[in-house]
Parts: C-alpha cells; structure tokens; sequence
C-alpha cells in the first residue's frame, strides 16, 4: 500500500508557514507501515490542485490531502477530491449542526462563509471535527478501474494532528498488513561521519532491520527500523540490531533511546529527568543568555515537577548578584560571563530554591557583544550540587545563530547535569 | 520567472525531520519575486529523484534543490541534476582543500566518505559551503531549447539557509525584474471569519495589492502584500492598502505590524519590547506552569536586555512561597492556580527583582492535574507595578494540547503586559 501526501496552501508555497502537518502524517503512515515516495505542495489553484490530485492517484493507493478546507477557501481540495472520483457534492445538515454548536461553544457569531464547510462530496465518509469547524473526508472508488482513496484533512495542525490520529489513523490500520518499528539511539559527542564510518558494516549488511544515521542539531541519532507482520516481532529485531551497535565502538556515545518523535525531540531532558529521579534529586536552573529555555524545556515534559522546582532567570547582573548572590567583585573582575560567575550562579540557584542540583548557563549568544577574548557562541557552565561546583566552557561560535547557541547551550546544561549525576565530571 | 522547490530526503517521507529548508526558500522566492506554484519531496531512490527532477525542469524556469549532497547521501541529487542537463561530473581540487581545512579547524579526522563531495557537475557553478561541508551547486543550460537553471544546496538548515542568503539569493535577484512586498498587520482579539468578514470587500476589490487573513495561534494575521518595479513602489501600495485597513472596524484589534518572518513569529513579543521601551520601564516575570517560557521569548530578541531583568520559575510550591514570597495560607486555601497566587507571585517578582513591571503565569497545562473545578487549561495572570496589582483566569481548554496552552499563555501573557502599559487594564 502506497501513500501519497499533498498539502494544499498558498501560505505553504510563499513560505509563511511550515509544513508540519506534512512531517506528521509521514511519520504516521510510516508507522503504520506504508510505503511513501512523494509529498507534494500546491497553492489555492483549481487547475494545479486537479492536476495534483490526478497525478497523486495516478502513482498512489491512499491520498493524504491537508488544507483548503476552511471557510475562506472555496472549498476547492473538496471539489477537485469530489471531480477526481466523479461524484457530486451534497449540502450535510448534521455537519451544520456541528457548526452551529462550536460556534455557540465558543461564544462567536457563525458567519455565513462557515457554512460551505457543511458541503460534502456524495459517498464521503466524514470525519466530524471536534477540534475546529472543516470536517474532515474519505473517498473510496475505483479510478480507472485500480480502488484508490483520497482523506481530506483541515491544514491546522491543531486540527489535522488529533483528526488524524483519532479518525484517520483506525481508518487506515484497517488497510495495512505490516508494521514498521523504529528506534533512535541518541549519541552525544561523537560526528555524523565518524559514527557512520564505525557503523558501516551494519548498514551495509543489513536490510531488515535498517541502519541510518542522523545528524541532528547537537546529537547523532543512529534509527534502526525493522519491517515485520507483528508490532512485537519488529520490536525485537530492532532490540537484536541495538544490542550489536552497543558492541560498537560508537556504543559509549549512546546516552539515550527512544521510539517516537516526542521522545527522540526530549531525549536529552527525558534522560536528564530520568537521571534524577534515579538519584531521588530535586533540580533547579539559574540562566541568563537561555533566559528560562532550559526551564521550559523541562517544563515540556508532562510530570517533570516531582523533580524540577523552578530557577531564577537572571538576565540582568542585578539579579545575579542580589537573587543569586554573586559577589560584585566576580561581575567586575572577571564579568558576567565567566565560569566563576557560573559557579557561583549555580550555588546561588541551588541555595534559593532548595534543589539537590542547579546548573547555571551564562554566555554571548550574539549577535553582538561578542569581544576578542569572549567571541559571541562563548557559554559558561556551572553545576552545584552537595559535592560542590564544577564549571566549564564552551565555545558554540563560528557557524551558529543566537537561536542555535541558546539551543546547544541549554542541550550542553542538561548534558551536564547527567554527567554529573553519573559521576562523570 | 517560475521557481520550483524539490527537497531530496527519505528522512523528510518518513517524517522524521520538517521541511524547514522548503518554507525558507519559499519565502525567500516570494520576496524576490519569482512565482512558485510546486513543491516536491522525494526519498533518496534514484529513480524517483530523477523523474521529479525532470517533471519540476518541465514546468519551472528555475528548480532549487535541497538535500542529498552529504558524504552519506551517495552524491545522487548531483548525478540526477548532472543527468537532466546531459553533463558529466569531475572532482574538484578546490573543495577538497576546502575539506581538509573544514575538517582540520574543527578536530576531526575526514573520513574517505567526505570526498564524495568534492565531485562536480561539468560547467556547474560552485558555491563554497562556510558552514558545513557539502557544497552548494548552479547548472545552467537548455534543455529542449528552453533555458533552465537548477540549483542544488545541502539538506541541513543551518547550512542551507545561509548559503542560500549568501550565494543563492544575489544568483536568482539578478534574474528577476520584479519585487514583491509583504506586510503583516497583526491583530488579537478577533477570530478569522470576523475578520474576514469585515475586510471581504477589500480582499475582492484589490489584486495587487492582495489582502489575506492567517489564522495563527494566537492571533489573525492580515498579510497585504504588493508587487511592482520597485521595493519602494511596493512599499508604498502595501502602505496606502494599510492605511485602508486600519480605518475598517477590524483596525481597533492591530497590535502590530511587520514585514519579515523573523519579526512576525515574534510580533507580540516585540511589541512588548517596544512598549516597554517607550514607558522606560524594566521587565521581569514569575513561571509556573511556562516553566521559562516567557522568559526565553524574551531572551530570542537580541537587545531585549535593556528592558528585561529576568525572572523566577516558581514550579514548585516551596519556590512560589520561598522565593516570590506567595503566603502559604493562599495556597492552602485557595491552591496555586488562582489569582491571589498569581497576583503575589507577580508582586514578588517585581520585588525580587526590582523590575518596574512583573507578570505571572499560574496554570493547569496538562493532560494531568485537572479538576471539574480548574480543568486542564485553565490559568491565572498577574500584573504588578507601581499602581497595584491586575490578576486574570483564562482557560485555554477543549482543544489544546500542553504545548499550546503553554504557548497560548506565554503569548496572553505578554498581551497582558502591552495592555497594561497602554492603561487598557
């Protein structure tokens, strides 16, 4: 069974926005084990829409199309969907109703463009949105005599996500008679290259499970993804190819495993959350140039407050001495960013908030500020904890964006902190 | 002059990355003029690529390619370019210097893989990769009598984006004769199919300049957007269709205007910035359930340090009561997510760290921790300065996942504060 996915949006084509729905359903269907070789991306044009739809269900057994949906959209994924399969559209009375309620729910007057979104194509199976007002579609029919599917989801990843997963998902499980497992080993200060220069032979020799590696921003990620006809006998094959990269040279860089997208995103603070709770130790932060990201990064993960207390952002010097208590002395002699003020800033956080371990970040994420002795990209570390401080630097410049040094920055912090739980530094 | 997108990438079919690189270019495209009406993702299967690559040659004037050029990718976006303009390939000294010097300045060794990117398409155009290694590369030749350009950049963000800026973008501006601009007006306050509604008979009266509503989280976007021989030209159309729009009913709800994606994304945060500024007033916030989040908002605008001192994430009760002063009776009686909470935790804020102004955030953001009474979604605000105290509730409930209430509070928190300062609240 091939999938096909194509994103409808002039705001795709013109770049204002990014095509997650795009990513999510890929990595959806992946897991349900459908193949997928093209997604494609069309503007709010009827002519390019039909000729995408056309040459989508030409090369594909399930059409996955998102967007043009809405009330401002004239409908046109529904009609060219609707022509594709040559059938008629219908005016749906229970989807008025929908809409009519949301509407009431969310104390709004419903205007009349709402109500195109209860026209539906004729033999449509509709997917009632909970989430927002376009309902969601699938069309069934043979073309030129192959069966062939095409699903309309509403662009609004807040819609097409859960739509997907609570309508689309069962719908298209039916369909499938393989499974795909993947898993992501997360290593951490080890190159793309080097790692698949050790691995090569394993993915060289191997099919099923595969073996691939990722660079991402501040980790490698090598996924082993096996094909199998049970959910449990793909499990084991990629627990089997695991073990053997263990074995590997690359095996001491691994820090953390996952098996979805939210985990492998998390895996630094899922591992650093699952480090403390293994030592029973409460945590806290105390930043400047993350100003609170290494916070809200914990903060992401649903259940991280019986370990994380809180942190002081102290973006000012003000607030690192008279919060943190760095001595006015430290700021003036060796300035804010300094590996002495943060030690002290990482005491200072444990002291105020009462945590077992703090880690404190201070540095120049740019683009100004940067000086010849501290370049932009320079970031201080300290973790305090019962056995003392420990402090260190590092240098994020050259290729980096402030954007990118806040995120390696706060990935480093809570390397650190696993670190030291470990007993590593 | 039409451009078209095709990003090289299995991980980008199998969802595990978003195609980032694809909205970049795509508003990069848009800004110099060119028409874009296709984009495509296909996996790393030569076939395919090399079918995709012909299909987009037959429609585009200029076909941009991300993608498959690292030393793991076996070079096969080069070969399918190469292939397309009937040239062959030839391996180039210069980048292999380049190579050696990259590898040499970060430490590693260059492993044999590496050199694959020192192989070139005949007569291509190279572009030097400062930020990685793979090259970026231009061919340019007729194809069934027809001039066509093809350009060919690596996968990874941080390597595609400045080298397109760098390289890519003086290469195409010097082909088009035309510039399009964009401005967005920024409204809260107002849902899209009111403001749609209100602004439908300049949206059907005016083609260029264009009128569009985006939903977006928490705000409607109107994106005006003119195209003519001049940015100046441009510029004063999108302002005079402004000007219009402002006089309609919907103006009452513009909090903000701007004109490139970067300012866009964090449109209310800078309007914030920007009333603060103007009232000379210092910032400072108290966490809970953001955990940072405004925080590090704050922390994503450079110079936002004039304003901004920094803050307290209070996750923990012990935080709330120890460090922002909260009464411990309050939270008994009451709990934490309330209003008297989270007016003390702002008036301890702004205490703590001497800020003129301090807002707080004290919510449910779920999935776990609702009760029928504050159920998932729901939060208190407040807002301390020298005239007192403002506390709110809001519930960001029904439809939002924790990522999104956390986003949508950080977002109403900082409207919060505009308001404040503008003497609204």
């Amino acid at each position: 069974m091939i999938c096909e996915i194509l994103c409808v949006g002039t705001e795709l084509l013109l770049g204002d926005i990014i095509n997650t729905d795009g990513a999510f359903i890929a990595r959806e269907i992946a897991a349900l084990g459908f193949g997928s070789y093209h997604q494609t991306v069309v503007g709010d044009n009827p002519v390019r829409l039909r000729e995408a739809v056309s040459t989508a269900l030409s090369r594909c057994d399930v059409l996955i199309m998102t967007g043009g949906l809405g009330p401002t959209c004239d409908d046109i994924t529904k009609i060219a969907a609707a022509e594709a399969f040559g059938v008629g559209m219908h005016f749906d009375e229970s989807i008025r109703d929908d809409l009519v309620e949301f509407f009431a729910k969310i104390s709004r007057r419903m205007t009349d463009n709402n109500l195109s979104q209860a026209m539906v194509p004729d033999n449509g199976i509709v997917f009632r949105n909970k989430w927002g007002t376009a309902p969601g579609l699938a069309l069934e029919g043979e073309i030129d005599g192959i069966m062939k599917r095409a699903i309309l989801l509403p662009g609004p990843p807040s819609e097409c996500e859960p739509m997907f997963m609570e309508c689309v998902k069962p719908y298209l499980a039916a369909l499938s008679d393989e499974t795909i497992y993947s898993r992501n080993l997360h290593l951490y200060g080890i190159g793309e290259s080097a790692a698949e220069d050790i691995l090569r032979p394993l993915m060289e020799e191997s099919v099923n499970p595969s073996v691939a590696p990722y660079a991402c921003e501040h980790e490698v990620r090598i996924r082993v993804t096996a094909r199998a006809k049970s959910l449990e006998e793909a499990r084991t094959m990629t627990r089997e190819m695991s073990d053997r990269i263990y074995k590997t040279d690359a095996g001491q860089y691994i820090f953390a495993e996952t098996d979805n997208p939210f985990d492998a995103k998390n895996a630094v603070v899922t591992a650093m959350i699952a480090e403390l709770r293994k030592h029973g130790m409460t945590f806290a932060t105390a930043e400047s140039c993350t100003a609170g990201m290494i916070g809200s990064t914990v903060g992401d993960i649903p259940g991280a407050s019986d370990v994380f207390v809180g942190g002081i952002i102290s973006y000012a010097n003000e607030v690192k001495e008279n919060v943190l208590g760095v001595p006015h002395e430290t700021l003036e002699r060796v300035g804010a960013v300094s590996e002495e003020c943060a030690g002290y800033m990482a005491q200072g956080s444990r002291r105020t908030t009462g945590a077992g371990i703090a880690v404190s970040v201070t540095g120049i994420a740019g683009p100004g500020g940067g000086t010849p002795e501290k370049p932009v990209g320079t970031v201080c570390f300290g973790v305090a904890d019962e056995k003392g401080v420990y402090t260190t630097t590092r240098h994020f410049n050259g290729r980096n964006d402030r954007a990118k040094i806040r995120r390696l920055t706060t990935a480093y912090a809570m390397m650190l902190v696993i670190r030291r739980l470990r007993g590593e530094i």
